[in-house]
């Protein structure tokens, strides 16, 4: 655990180092970026010791492959192909078929573990990272099968000592998965936002009534688009799907209202409660 | 400020008799509430220092009506009809113009406040109710033109001493705004909580894979069935409305993921990540 690489130094990369560092503070942390202002300032906040080429990677022992997810399908082979045979190569992508589509006959894909830790802010950038953000989160592990065994287990010894919990699923069980308890809650919460700005425009006053409802709905709105585009992109017939359910959801409430049959919009409703004790398995 | 009664002793009521009583040790706290066990729970809890009935309302010197918005539209003129001329009455309804309508020509409607607290939890009930809940939040008062105004300045005093800021507004502009940014919120987070437990429901290791992300827009589904069915009736012309509105975001969404277009997908999350700005304004 001496030279740490940390490619794409924002809120996911950049927490990564932060806990590492504090773990390890003999170990030496790299930051690839192809941002240089968000290299500086990585530096500047010590999420970082230094910065990194590309042709550095020989020396590392674990790389952390942390950006948008269409980036990742470009950049993770070109990791692997600098790697030694000792390295751990993961990454943190919201989507996971494509990518271990991607680098399914690389030569070095038993350098990779395709990871998915469910951890985040709404927030981007350097500046973003946290100590602690994965602590007692869910990690997700597809093909674990495909990482050699030695380097799984170096892998899934820094994970537990960043406290995480593992799961283990395979890319397509996880990208269908992940559309719902994800990536849809970002779409109903760009949208919720988009629908109350277009009709609040002219009446600035009116977000004075707001309350910590509307905040907690509408929070997932502030999250990157650079980040999230490609996501949807790379699940599109998933969140495809998710989306169509969620419209004839948000349709037939719509019509039960338009009918005044409010007993069933309490039905909807009461039925629904039960995500509470859902919710309560959930850090 | 002797007599207190909290009408409905559950999270709104009873977190205004918190309050009241940390503020006035001396005052005489009562309780009314059709639910028995609230009420004796209440008492358990220190919430309120009895109970009481309606005939009991004469000796009141505030009265706070929080209950169901269609159990208010009977309960609030009886209220009217018990109090002395001395006793300022309001309720924290989530809709005003069908509360306000039905006290206009009550001979008492100048004892009467319409008040809109906006604050609250997802949780209900008398253990709900907790100290400081409407410490820097919102209270829209409506039609102020009505109260008498000695009365008025009793209410104001009490919501700035409970650290309210106040907002005036019509109850028409109430009901129509605060369909955008309180009422569709919980409609989305009900729906997103459905749409998912119904494809989940045979995957229970699934919400394992939920993050804080999903529960943060999700967290509203918690909602009182009870206290949100009269609210969307009441205001089902306006909460169409928004509805109609957020399905057709959703819709315009799925067809430029349908078409591929995610030049304007990114777009579409940039434009309303200018929600950052407008929720740094709400507590």
């Amino acid at each position: 655990m001496n030279n740490i690489f940390i490619i794409g130094v924002g809120l996911i990369g950049g927490s990564f180092a932060l806990d590492i560092k504090k773990l390890y503070p003999q170990s030496n942390v790299f930051g690839i970026d192809k941002n240089e202002t968000h290299l500086d300032e990585a530096i500047n906040l010590k999420v970082i010791d230094k910065k990194a080429n590309f042709e550095d990677l020989k020396l590392a022992d674990i790389v952390i492959v942390a950006i948008p997810v269409d980036a990742t399908l470009t950049v993770l082979p070109k990791v692997l192909d600098y790697v030694s045979d000792n390295a751990i190569v993961f990454d943190a992508g919201s989507t996971k078929e494509d990518i271990c589509l991607k680098v399914k006959n690389h030569p070095k894909r038993r350098n990779y573990l395709a990871a998915h830790p469910i951890a985040g802010t709404e927030y981007s950038g350097p500046k973003a990272a946290i100590h602690n953000l994965y602590k007692n989160k869910t990690n997700i592990i597809c093909e674990v099968e495909e990482t050699a065994f030695k380097l799984q287990e170096k892998a899934l010894k820094l994970f537990a000592e960043l406290g995480m919990r593992i799961r283990y699923m395979n890319p397509k069980a996880h990208d269908k998965h992940i559309a719902y308890v994800s990536h849809l809650s970002h779409i109903s919460s760009f949208m919720l936002g988009k629908t109350v700005i277009e009709k609040e425009k002219n009446e600035r006053d009116i977000f004075d009534m707001a309350g910590s409802g509307f905040e907690s709905t509408v929070r997932l709105a502030k999250s990157s688009p650079a980040m999230w585009t490609p996501i949807f992109e790379q699940n599109k017939t998933n969140v495809i799907e998710t989306l169509d359910e969620y419209i004839n959801n948000l349709k037939h409430f719509k019509k039960l209202m338009e009918d005044g049959d409010f007993e069933a919009v309490y039905n909807e409703m009461e039925t629904t409660n039960h995500i509470k004790d859902i919710l309560n398995g959930i850090q």
